[in-house]
């Protein structure tokens, strides 16, 4: 077992929390040697000796071994877990935007300069996604991965439909709780949804996609309207990673609002809970839940892939072979909920068949069958005035 | 990573699923070579030349590196798996009895003869509890673990429950299902659940428990009664195997049914399927559920694990060290509910609080505070007219 001496990058939130369980616990032989901040003058509840403004101090550190990058910044992260590599040091981030958009580089990386690197707090924070999916089941073929895995809009989703809260009063309220990033946007525009369902894609199916390809909405369009729909139904709302088997090896991939009824598992994972579905030919559903966002559960997947370093531990991308592929992703039917201001006119035709179709006096909606291409054509998703939610 | 040559003892339920998928995957470079069987008269879906009836057939033949024993005989099961690793080879099993009971003499097995022993199938069936607890959790403090770790018995309360069929009636289609092993009393007197209990602590904790040491009382006694009870309060009772932390490193174990509320994860768990709440100090509660029972959930665990064999896993029991005790575990308070004929006198005065009393015609009930020990000396364990259900 490898003692590791470790350069932290970040002292915020989840960098603190990491910095106070390693030091509760002596036994894991894990010391973290210099941690490097952007800005000096703040204070801080650690000696003053360990923080350093230049990376060079830990990067150029040789007896520097491990590098944790917990920086919120996806450039600086990219430099800096390239460099750490380079210098043939083991490497574990959070940073699912930062990873999700350079997978092809940081694999690269890993396989030329022969170190691990780790990101298992960048999904669903403590809940083992990646382990899971990586290590057991590797050997399984799955048909659908769906869930819940970004906190802050599930806190703020469940808060609103619970309380009747607004939307800007909940997100507030999120961002008090450390639920929520610094920048939201990334949050409630599913934008950090996508980035962890390419990092599902990528150990479940071996496939890299751009994150930026995949059809999104986020929460911010969704109307008291939706709730109250929703409500009636008896269903809750919920911003659903997903990603299914069409036929063969080709999948589809989408981040949008959908209805869930009572009896899915993912009804009852509220506030800042996450949960993920796996659909598998032998295993049938599984389910994995914990807690998504927040100093302790992320750092508790933090440290998990620390210990696993002390073990030599590398992931090993076992399905890059299985060629699965998203190009008929578009062709793909789902059944879809729109909501919209009773004046304005939506075009149902790209809709191949219609269910129901009501018009208020404030406020109109249909449901109906659709394709992810006619999705993606529609002006909807960019219309903030519009609901998209998936009834399936 | 290794091609592995198969020798596989037991063809039944699972033994014939993992038969099956491993012809539908030749991409795994794992082949079944022989597989030995007890009856040779009976008319079997495989080539016969595979059979054998002789365990040397597979034991003594070096091209064969890999023994998975799926058999329900657990003193035979100990003296393959004992000859196999003996013979340099890795070894798979399901056989939580056989395996709860020879903890200390197949670890040491394992180091002496530097092969790897798993058996994922052996607790909760598809789900990845020992992995977790073995990869994930290894760094965390857990303070409780509970669940439903016994398929057989939950498909019983849950159509007991849901449709008010009889106990017996629902044992038999239970069984005609493949969800209950060939002796029922396994399982609905929560004898498998403590075997299974066992494999968890020793995972979680480092801690061999004899599993005959462990505070049990299974479903049999369960009457139309407390059935009543649970609806009215708005629960469901479930056969939980619990582990909590007393204090320090003290911790208390058993197997009871219990009370579960809407608000526990464990509420929804139904039928077949398992499900176990992890709770830690890092990451707050953790849940994993999917199929505990069944051909093809349980071949999925067997195939997670030699496919872990390919790359050498091997299980580091890390936790070995941590010197949890369950010694003041008798001392530990629990609430409890306990009902029983009408005409019985209980003794009530072990309770340290009395919360609830109450007498009909035919049945009363008590609830209130007492020790696990007062519990384990009471003769209502063995008593088949007085059920004992948990509240907390």
């Amino acid at each position: 077992m490898k003692t590791l001496t470790i350069g932290l990058f970040g002292f915020g939130v989840v960098g603190e929390g990491i910095y106070r369980v390693l030091l509760e616990r002596p036994e894991l032989g894990t010391r973290i040697k210099r941690i490097c901040i952007r800005n000096p003058e703040k204070n801080r509840n650690a000696p003053k000796e360990l923080f350093t403004t230049l990376a060079g101090d830990i990067l150029d550190d040789p007896e520097i071994d491990l590098v944790v990058e917990l920086i919120d910044d996806a450039d600086a992260a990219l430099r800096i877990c390239r460099k750490a590599m380079q210098s043939g040091k083991v490497v574990v981030s959070a940073n699912k935007k930062m990873i999700a958009e350079n997978l092809t580089e940081l694999v690269a990386l890993q396989t030329k300069h022969n170190v691990s690197f780790l990101y298992e707090a960048a999904v669903c924070g403590s809940v083992p996604i990646i382990r899971n999916l990586e290590e057991y089941f590797d050997n399984d073929w799955l048909h659908s991965i769906s869930g819940i895995v970004n906190g802050s809009t599930n806190y703020i989703l469940t808060q609103m439909s619970l309380n009747g809260h607004a939307y800007d009063e909940v997100l507030t309220k999120a961002q008090e709780l450390g639920f929520a990033e610094s920048d939201p946007s990334l949050d409630v525009e599913g934008i950090d949804a996508t980035y962890k369902l390419c990092l599902i894609l990528f150990h479940a199916f071996g496939v890299i996609v751009d994150p930026h390809s995949i059809l999104r909405k986020g929460i911010t369009s969704l109307h008291p309207f939706d709730m109250q729909y929703a409500h009636e139904k008896g269903k809750r709302i919920k911003l659903i990673a997903r990603t299914n088997r069409v036929n063969g090896t080709q999948y589809s991939a989408a981040v949008l609002p959908g209805f869930v009824g009572h009896s899915s598992k993912l009804f009852d994972v509220n506030n800042e809970y996450n949960g993920l579905l796996i659909g598998s030919s032998l295993a049938d559903e599984q389910f994995l839940s914990g807690k998504g966002a927040g100093r302790y559960p992320t750092a508790s997947a933090v440290l998990s892939d620390i210990s696993a370093l002390r073990y030599g531990y590398k992931y090993e991308y076992r399905k890059h072979s299985i060629g699965v592929d998203l190009s008929s992703h578009d062709k793909t039917t789902v059944e879809l909920y729109l909501s919209y201001p009773a004046r304005k006119k939506i075009d149902d035709s790209v809709f191949s068949q219609i269910h129901e179709s009501y018009r208020g006096t404030d406020r109109g909606y249909l449901t109906g069958s659709i394709t992810i291409g006619h999705i993606r054509e529609s002006d909807w998703l960019k219309d903030n005035t519009v609901s998209v939610i998936t009834l399936n």
